[in-house]
């Protein structure tokens, strides 16, 4: 069922052009256009059946009722001015940046219809070759109202993220980048620091459990450079909770305490049962 | 094609569970003994077709000319003087323990046909009803034999775990327990304490990110505490690098320094992307 009659994706990435294709198969749109810099970006996810049309130029947005902003955060924020001169009054706009404090502030002040959001639905994976509109089913996407957000948008990105298979959880922008730096920030912070700490002749060597932990830090680089920055208090504060945690079963196993280090696994062996 | 007459596997979990089904599959033995604790695991390692005949009596090996010990780290070196009773000097004798420099050092004067291993093929599951005959194939085996060892037990050795479909290394004991504290030892304190580090009630909005950084937090706690207590040092060891490395990106975050934080992240993923 058709929720919009143009929906314009800006950046048909891993998230953009999952979401284009949802929004394609489940016929949520009358005509879906897309934004990226890239030539082949464009090729790729017309052939791909994301879009209908796309272009490097942002006026291809022109009459859209919904426009999603799925770059990366940095550029969600200096973008937004250019593209509300394309849109009218009662577009539609939302964006799915994994910090949410500032874009939502920020945004806030620009579109009179902006609701934020962020589906956690990513991977170390980027690119429109890597996107498949089966994402979302089961994920969870988190929305962060505020007092400003018109409550018809609010409804109307609600069912989106519904009709394309995520289950929606509201949160204040602040809450959400508070949580968001423990549950996936510092998860990545932490793979980073422990493929850097693995001196290279020793990774010929590792186990399936090295690379497990450490799949995340295939990550885009740039795209995590910008993400720490923008919620860079809460990931200080996440990676010193880190620091505590690790070096009380350290300090437990320096000086011998086996039912220190024994009660420290079982309880975290217990909460890790429980996700 | 046949290398051994009769085979004892004692402890028929996982690993040795799995290292049975290989030998039963491949017609590696004439006949494979299991031995555990519990009756339950000989039932269905026998209705599992992994053994021929189970007991909790270590009488059972008897005339065995190859025992396998896959029990944890502690296990094997307590029950090793009891094992030599029952097996005349001519068994071959091998394990399957995460760490190597104890284990080694001790069995080596029990059995004069002594050859230490361990394979990386683990998971955080564990017992017989997870084990599977091709967990082995294209895994690693390291062996580590030393001047004390029997070359013609390490030719058998090395053979078995070809034919069950591992890659074998060599290392002397003291290296593998320093690679493996980096490699496997340190992932899995990092998982353990990463979960902890995570507020509880935070847990339900986490992301798969968490979910695959923790995954090895899932593992047996007993098991890790013997693992850590028997590569002490060297955990610490490896603990104190990762908290370098950690260190090294926070500061980077709290000053500031964008260049920095990009360095850190750019090395970390193309180290990630090696593996």
């Amino acid at each position: 069922m058709r929720l919009f009659n143009k929906i314009a994706i800006i950046g048909t990435g891993l998230i953009g052009g999952s979401l284009a294709l949802a929004i394609k198969k489940k016929g949520l749109a009358g005509e879906v256009v897309g934004v990226s810099r890239k030539k082949a970006t464009l090729l790729s996810a017309r052939k791909a059946g994301a879009i209908d049309r796309g272009s490097r130029n942002l006026s291809i947005i022109k009459g859209a009722d919904l426009v999603v902003l799925a770059i990366p955060v940095d550029t969600i924020i200096d973008l937004a001015p250019r593209i509300r001169r394309f849109i009218d009054r009662n577009c539609l706009v939302t964006d799915v940046g994994s910090t949410k404090e500032r874009i939502v502030s920020s945004l806030n002040k620009i579109f009179p219809n902006y609701v934020g959001a962020h589906p956690l639905a990513g991977s170390e994976k980027r690119g429109i070759l890597n996107a498949s509109p089966g994402i979302f089913k089961g994920s969870l996407c988190i929305l962060t109202p505020t007092a400003k957000t018109a409550s018809a948008a609010l409804t109307k990105i609600n069912l989106l993220w519904k009709r394309v298979g995520a289950k929606v959880v509201f949160l204040t922008p602040a809450m959400h980048d508070r949580i968001l730096a423990f549950t996936s920030h510092l998860p990545h912070i932490i793979a980073f620091s422990l493929i850097s700490a693995i001196p290279d002749k020793y990774l010929p060597l590792s186990s399936t459990g090295l690379r497990d932990t450490t799949r995340i830090a295939a990550s885009d680089d740039e795209i995590w450079e910008k993400i720490i920055f923008s919620n860079r208090e809460q990931i200080i504060n996440s990676i010193s909770a880190f620091e505590s945690s690790l070096s009380r079963i350290k300090r437990a196993v320096q000086r011998k305490d086996r039912k220190a280090v024994t009660r420290f696994l079982t309880q975290a062996k217990s909460k890790r049962d429980t996700l």
